[in-house]
């Protein structure tokens, strides 16, 4: 590194935002609150409005951050290897996302494996005999024969590990750099969702793998948060809450109070943080409603409950997405409830169903277009996404005469709620088709549907029976289409119950129409289940559910003979 | 399984020396006290002590541990996974040593790589076109086919991974299972240290890498035993303590108290037990001699202490041989120690030299069956190794002289002697020349030429000589001969002092003639010295230990002239 390199390091070094120790640099990155989403491009923002770093000289900051980069793989005094990483990881996060991009393709690609040496060791080793012929029969060969053998197929297997692999390993044993490495993943990921680069998507595999063997169950600590834990703890709590923002302290001491429990998977190397954590609520039945469970006082005794609801769990590192800590900390979880409680006889969540109301619409604006294009006309719903070119009324005949009234007597409707609201904003679009006006029912601006008795009533019978398609029929890959069902079914549980106006809030009347789903967990068929689904894509769920889809069935036979 | 193994298991399963969990069963396993050395076979013998199980029908039984070491690897059902793991290593451990073999020989054979499927994947990444082509140009090939060639050399990769890493991985994260597998490779290096089979010694490399990555720095745990701890992990100092065993509770005790400190790894899968743990004495200067601190009162206040000396490093666990968790754990200790009391700025150790008599007598016994047969005679003496068939005399002219008139008053030392003794026990044969005469003196029954000012006179001066030879010229593999010695050198430490008579327990005597060394720890030079004798064997010693072997080389001068 050349001097000027080196002043600038040492100025990026003295910056206000940036301290010698890593673990406070990693505090101060924004927070991710998504499960299993990245957004890194907040993070590359945050450091590009640092100009005096990565902004005034952004060539040289690059040149510098790269060659503490080789020093952190060649290097092989360990004496400094602690300094060499801690520059490293130091210099990383002081640049743009574009430059960390750079920095990524230079790793993934000059650290990459030394092909000349595989290619060598891979003729060597087809001109040496196994240890078992190709026949199956033992070939006879002399113990240092056998061993050359050997000896060389291990060559072969370390040379094919890229050379990046030393750098995550000492970054694994440095302290910071499990945590360092988790956003390196999560920066990895984002790039990846806008471009699929062969070279970064070899590297991110690799780097899923390791992560996976460190932060496997036998290393992780399952905690229970309580009111006594830190400030430092609790704040994460709140901030990586994902599925149920937490509103106030007190919203957060009753979640960690009397007939609650909140369980987290902490690593020694990311101490005070939890990876992953889950909101257990202690009741009589299994909650219908997410008011119940976080508004509704005073809370179920806990000698009286019989059910354990897990109402949330959210996951706070999105460079770790793919690798499911949840499955475990459940089964923990279920584990320890049962031992201490041996009255808690039902396991089950109230969950989102955060992809239903995104596959409907597209789904009701393809099939509305061709229907109207058939009949001559293109109705005014625009959709990027592009749906089944099979033409299919999603709608049984009667939920298509009932829609079809409603859009007749708009103008009546449109009044009648103005009288209720004294406002008179509300847009009401008709359609040509039941498809069109429930379209243009659900994308209402406000969710006004939701304000009228007639609306929801008309409305309820098809958004409850297509959730069920949605959940139990529609896959991708053989996997249920949902993420948050895909999640729950690999576990192994089952689609128990569909509950209507479950979750008001805006993010629940946008994901999913206010519908929540109970997925139970059955220990005695867990393993099964999770089997099953794994193998043949089989998704478990109760009478009540399938009894949607058998209406379902019976709809499109109706369709059918119209 | 058919009912006959599983009434055999089950019968095994009600044996009064198993019980259902797996720790108390590796409690019951005789603990080894060797650094580095593994004593399984007396584990085969306690095992194969109890007829119930192993003898009655050894065939049987190992068909039944066999079938559970399948369903280990091949289940693919996760719930009974940890039931399948414990079935096995209780039937491991019921097995004789003999029995263990023929069960692992099938692990290394029949759950070894694939080859077929690599020889496949080989041909087809043969056939690809790689990133960048054999002149270093970028291949220009799109990303499709770059994403072909990456997923072919990962799959190629994971092909590779012999097939007994599922074993490995499952056991590490079963409870008991780490320390399970400790035992196994415990097994394995002394079944090859009896005979070299090469797909054992596969096993045992490909395990060890496991284990090595499993026990990275990182996920251990430093922990400062205390006269606190609990009587269990006191319990297993006592027992594992190598260099100087522990007489009583009292001697424990004062090594816990004032002016001591002892730390130890341990590892959150194997609780309650350290893997290796240091014992540390705070002293005004660099000490002698073990009795300085082991027995003599009372201990330097601990203000006063301006060394740290390291006088006993013990390793309890057999199966982890080769990984140096050593280094480390001096590391530490001495941060810890220099952050707490600054006015310790000395760390040494205080070692023994526990190869020194084998090489010493064995270079005595064949230089001198050289020099008689060269004249004709032939010594009495024996040894089983084989020495170098280039004459030297390994003594000086004077040291020679003095032993040969020692021989020539052989029969009034007797006699003085036995005044002294008030015995007439003592044998002492005279020789034809001074090495076979030293040799005589060496191997005397119960080490009397210690008991006697004048011979201890005689010796002093070649034995000290040739202690600093052995440790600082005599190698193997480019590396000291010494195993304690090339501990120290790779961790970067320096050879400072021998000490005369520094340990007159029989251990002492029969290892090093009671001579122990200081290896002094120079913060700013332990990673240069580490480096240097890692690249070219390179040991780093004081000047003191350098002007005996100055007296050497003019020693051989000597006798060259002659």
């Amino acid at each position: 590194m050349n001097r000027k390199g080196w002043a600038i390091l040492m100025r990026s070094k003295m910056k206000p935002t940036t301290t010698t120790t890593n673990q406070h640099l990693f505090n101060k990155l924004p927070i991710s609150n998504e499960v299993g989403l990245t957004k890194p491009s907040s993070q590359g923002n945050q450091f590009s409005q640092n100009p005096s770093s990565s902004m005034q000289n952004p060539e040289r900051e690059l040149k510098v951050v790269q060659a503490s980069m080789h020093s952190s793989i060649s290097t092989s005094k360990t004496d400094i290897i602690d300094s060499v990483l801690n520059d490293f990881s130091e210099g990383y996060f002081s640049l743009s996302i574009q430059k960390r991009q750079e920095l990524l393709l230079v790793l993934a690609r000059e650290y990459d494996v030394n092909r000349t040496q595989v290619r060598e060791l891979i003729h060597q080793y087809l001109g040496l005999e196994p240890p078992v012929g190709e026949k199956g029969q033992a070939s006879g060969l002399d113990e240092s024969l056998l061993s050359a053998f050997y000896r060389t197929e291990r060559n072969l297997r370390h040379a094919l590990q890229p050379k990046y692999e030393i750098l995550f390993e000492r970054l694994n044993t440095h302290p910071g750099g499990l945590k360092f490495l988790t956003i390196l993943r999560a920066d990895l990921l984002s790039m990846l969702a806008k471009e699929n680069i062969a070279s970064l998507r070899a590297l991110d595999s690799y780097l899923k793998e390791k992560l996976a063997t460190w932060l496997s169950p036998a290393a992780l600590e399952l905690h229970h948060i309580t009111w006594d834990d830190s400030a430092s703890l609790l704040e994460k709590i709140v901030a990586y809450e994902a599925v149920h923002p937490i509103s106030n302290l007190l919203d957060l001491k009753r979640r960690l109070g009397v007939g609650r429990r909140c369980f987290g998977y902490l690593h020694p190397a990311i101490p005070g943080e939890p990876l992953i954590f889950i909101e257990v609520a202690l009741l009589k039945n299994v909650a219908q409603t997410i008011q119940e469970v976080l508004w509704d006082d005073p809370p179920t005794p806990e000698s009286e409950a019989s059910c354990a609801l897990f109402y949330s769990i959210s996951s706070t590192q999105p460079g770790l997405a793919g690798i499911n800590l949840g499955k475990f900390l459940i089964k923990r979880v279920i584990e320890l409830v049962k031992r201490d409680m041996p009255h808690v006889s039902t396991f089950a969540t109230l969950s989102p169903i955060p992809g239903y109301m995104q596959w409907l619409l597209s789904k009701l604006a393809s099939q509305s277009k061709l229907a109207e294009s058939e009949a001559g006309y293109t109705p005014h719903m625009s959709d990027g996404r592009s749906g089944s070119t099979f033409r299919e009324n999603i709608l049984h005949p009667e939920e298509e005469a009932a829609l079809m009234e409603l859009s007749e007597s708009f103008i009546l409707l449109a009044i009648m709620i103005d009288a209720q609201q004294n406002t008179m904003t509300w847009e009401f679009s008709f359609g040509k088709n039941g498809m069109e006006v429930m379209w243009n029912l659900l994308t209402s601006r406000n969710y006004e549907w939701t304000s009228s008795e007639r609306l929801l009533s008309v409305v309820q019978a098809p958004l409850m029976r297509l959730c069920a398609r949605y959940l139990l029929q529609e896959k991708k890959r053989g996997k249920a289409l949902d993420a948050v069902a895909n999640f729950h079914l690999q576990n192994g549980a089952m689609v128990e119950r569909l509950n209507w106006m479950a979750d008001r809030s805006e993010k629940g009347l946008c994901q999913s129409g206010g519908i929540m789903v109970n997925y139970v967990y059955r220990m005695d068929k867990i393993e099964e289940n999770a089997q099953s689904y794994f193998s043949e894509g089989h998704i478990q769920a109760s009478s009540d559910l399938h009894s949607y889809i058998e209406n379902e069935l019976q709809g499109e036979r109706v369709t059918g003979e119209n």
